[in-house]
């Protein structure tokens, strides 16, 4: 088998993701606002939550899973916080709008939240807390998930893996962006392991029994994720339920059905919240002291065999300048799977073949 | 050696550390506040953050160390945001004002943050939050703490062990309340072991030039306390260091000493938030909401050997219920530490010995 490395840049995956959007039907605005959300990610590096997912997507769009002429409502407002009714449409489309809200709102107030109901997988979730960025706030955002978590010491996944993902301004260095999901490791791991008939490390997911397991196919798909620093990381997946699943009026926890048709809407909440970074001391003030602790976790010493040290958000950054300067490289499965998209709607993908 | 196991009623516990502390010279109103909030821990088995502290305070109080009449002065207020200068009080003082602000403001305009700075340790992180409960708000705290953990492939402790603390109302069920520190274990449990002359786990912490080790000796007191969940639980320590800390204009990071000595004050930062249930949907639909994802949680399949499920937070609220019926128990190296502190102060502890 030949390896298929592709390279692109930026502008020609967004001109592909919108075609491919447009096709299914999502208006020329939307397919741009989605577009932009998707790149970004695969600019990052966070190719897993990049337009890998297109396919997976555009199938969902063209079933009832994901509506994709959603009519974005504010259910109910305040100074301070606004409900939306997501309308089943993609997730990138309410989660730009929510933090467009709490942006508005905690430009004039110093801080806001905002919830979305019936939406759906917002892709990388750093984009949304990331637009708060320019505006000196401090933006946090996390939505429920389909159960894949047994509680500590239970076997039936309850809690989804939540991500939880804040972005903070900094003055002169790299703004940090901490963009984590609850589990050790993601499903996709798990998955990948499965199909190359590796065994798993213990400590990744349980059995349906809850019993740990090194054996990928007693996790996947009736078992369940370990998550982080244990009961820790569970009860911060409950907490991110609570906040987007509960408070929103969404559907959480066990009444969340794994979507895996391209038929079954989601059904999930988003939560979202900004916070001016001046809120107590002047913004330069608070801007430079950033700047000092980013600095002073930079200048730790290293143990050997590390050569530098990264704060959360700092390699997607630098990924980020890499692949503006000399494209995104895609690799393999991805290829193909784009490609047979691409083919199945007679859309060309404006990559070139990678050296 | 004779066990010495003690038992005591929060009242007669309550009345003593008030009793030191006033021979501190901290006046009676604070010396309320603060044996509250102390006994409140001991209640709920946090015992480690209860009077076990209170030999150390006595002492930080009679030195420079703690400020025993401090004044707490707001330094900037606004409808959702008020810094208070904590004078080098108590931690537990200043929580208790931060937090009462925080559910005053939040109140009125459905979610405010109050951040402290020139403060100090506060003992049981709960205990803030959880005076938000009974005004249906979500409540928060954090605080920066001595810096303890190396930053993720580093060797020096750059970043404190930094609480995180949420208290989310229920409706009939058990409210939820996340405690947690980032590492994954505190530095007692290294202390304990270099006590007893025995070896902690790989995992626990780093020699200072970030070698896993199982020897005590090598973490305390120069080398690092490891993240729970590696990258991840130390991204969540920067952003609370960033919130108490660098918002709050606190010392923060690496310009923090280990406050090791009577005389060095703490200098750290607390954050406190609240945030209305109902922010979203009508409240009573909220509470029902998390009971009903409480009750999904604890319903969950068991797995061998497991009789109940919990939620974070009610091991913690049953001990508390128990205690409230039987009194506290004090065993061994704690009865002795806290009858010399009687001692010293000709004082004496109402407790009886235990069964």
């Amino acid at each position: 088998m030949t390896t298929m490395t592709r390279v692109i840049h930026a502008g020609g995956l967004r001109h592909f993701c919108e075609a491919v959007l447009r096709r299914a039907d999502v208006s020329q605005p939307d397919a741009t606002t989605i577009a932009d959300a998707m790149v970004e990610a695969d600019l990052r590096g966070v190719r897993s939550h990049g337009v890998v997912l297109l396919p997976y997507y555009f199938d969902r769009l063209l079933g009832a899973g994901l509506n994709p002429r959603p009519d974005l409502s504010i259910l109910q407002e305040t100074p301070h916080f606004a409900l939306l009714d997501g309308d089943n449409g993609m997730g990138h489309l309410a989660g730009v709008r929510a933090m467009t809200i709490a942006i508005e709102k905690a430009k004039a107030q110093g801080m806001a939240a905002v919830g979305v109901r019936n939406t759906s997988h917002y892709g990388a979730g750093a984009y949304y807390p990331m637009m708060a960025l320019e505006y000196d706030l401090i933006g946090l955002a996390t939505c429920n998930t389909a159960p894949s978590m047994a509680p500590w010491g239970g076997t039936t996944p309850t809690v989804g893996n939540n991500p939880l993902t804040v972005a903070i301004p900094a003055g002169e260095e790299t703004p940090i962006v901490l963009d984590m999901a609850m589990s050790v490791v993601a499903f996709g791991k798990i998955l990948l392991a499965l199909r190359q008939g590796k065994k798993i490390p213990l400590g990744w997911g349980l059995t349906p029994q809850g019993e740990p397991t090194e054996d990928p196919s007693s996790v996947f798909p009736y078992g369940s994720l370990v998550p982080f620093g244990g009961h820790k990381g569970l009860g911060l997946a409950v907490v991110m339920e609570v906040l987007s699943g509960v408070l929103t009026g969404a559907v959480f926890g066990t009444d969340l059905e794994l979507a895996d048709g391209p038929d079954v809407p989601e059904r999930i909440g988003h939560f979202y919240a900004a916070l001016a970074m001046s809120a107590f001391i002047p913004l330069p003030e608070a801007k430079r002291g950033v700047d000092r602790l980013i600095r002073q976790v930079k200048s730790s010493g290293k143990a050997s065999g590390i050569n530098r040290i990264y704060l959360p958000g700092e390699i997607e950054a630098e990924t980020k300048a890499r692949s503006l300067e000399h494209g995104i490289r895609f690799e393999g499965g991805v290829v193909a799977e784009l490609e047979k998209l691409a083919s199945r709607l007679d859309l060309r993908i404006g990559w070139e073949e990678a050296s």
